[in-house]
């Protein structure tokens, strides 16, 4: 099934969240990455839904989107050339000869680190889902305690 | 009213999200940032909710998402040390100076350019939701032509 990017730009009330988030579960669609957050309008809120499904359905849940009023417009920016970034939190053991370890797959990801303690180190990196889930992969093996990842966010690209 | 960092571990069956999310509106809680995604667990997700409410209230909610079958843990990591991020693409109108200009705060906030166009450039950058905030208001007399957050992740620090 096929990975879409659908960018949805919302007025900032109650309850809308929740109309659109029922709107996909109520179709089976599962979602699998979802981010809500502010955007260049203060009335406004921008949810990026990460959902794989048949373009058939898909459509028939865009449209839907657009008779909801609070939708402002709703976009499947996988049709387009655009740029995708994703957030990574990931906790994870190390010991003695482990951190030197962890500190290259860092450095070679270009992650940062941003807690350190005795058992352990916090690790912060972005990129596409694909690089995202690399850095997961390399990581798991030293022990992953705890991970939080944001779901993916996408704009156009300006460049033609 | 107090911000609150509201991390939720959930099975990965549909509809969890629209429930969750109709929780916290129907108790007119307004959803500041919210953002899903996988886990160290294939089988489980994690929200993380940024609301503002009393007190009181938060906790009725929080008992009230501990009773959702699917909902493994709930915890308010505001009450915690925590590592708090947040991850924003910026598309900005320049032209001429302003790119210097521009390529300053860039380097000042450490965030990257991630497309260039002839009358945009496109910042990803990442932080605490105020240093967000703080590029975000450096860059908007430029002209902020589209913008997408993630919404926050949260991880509590092992460091005590």
């Amino acid at each position: 099934m096929k990975r879409h990017t659908i960018s949805v730009l919302v007025e900032n009330h109650p309850g809308v969240l929740a109309r659109i988030a029922g709107l996909f579960s109520g179709r089976g669609f599962n979602i699998e990455s979802l981010s809500v957050g502010e955007t260049e309008d203060p009335t406004a809120s921008r949810m990026t839904v990460v959902v794989r499904g048949d373009d058939v359905i898909l459509e028939q849940i865009t449209k839907q989107l657009n008779k909801i009023v609070d939708v402002i417009k709703v976009s499947d920016i996988t049709k387009e050339k655009f740029i995708e970034r994703e957030l990574v939190l990931i906790k994870v053991h190390t010991e003695g000869k482990s951190r030197s370890e962890i500190l290259q797959i860092v450095d070679i990801f270009r992650a940062r680190i941003v807690d350190v303690a005795p058992k352990t180190v916090t690790i912060e990196a972005t990129g596409t889902e694909d690089k995202v889930q690399a850095l997961v992969n390399m990581l798991r093996p030293f022990g992953i305690r705890e991970m939080a990842r944001t779901g993916c966010v996408a704009l156009t690209r300006a460049t033609k």
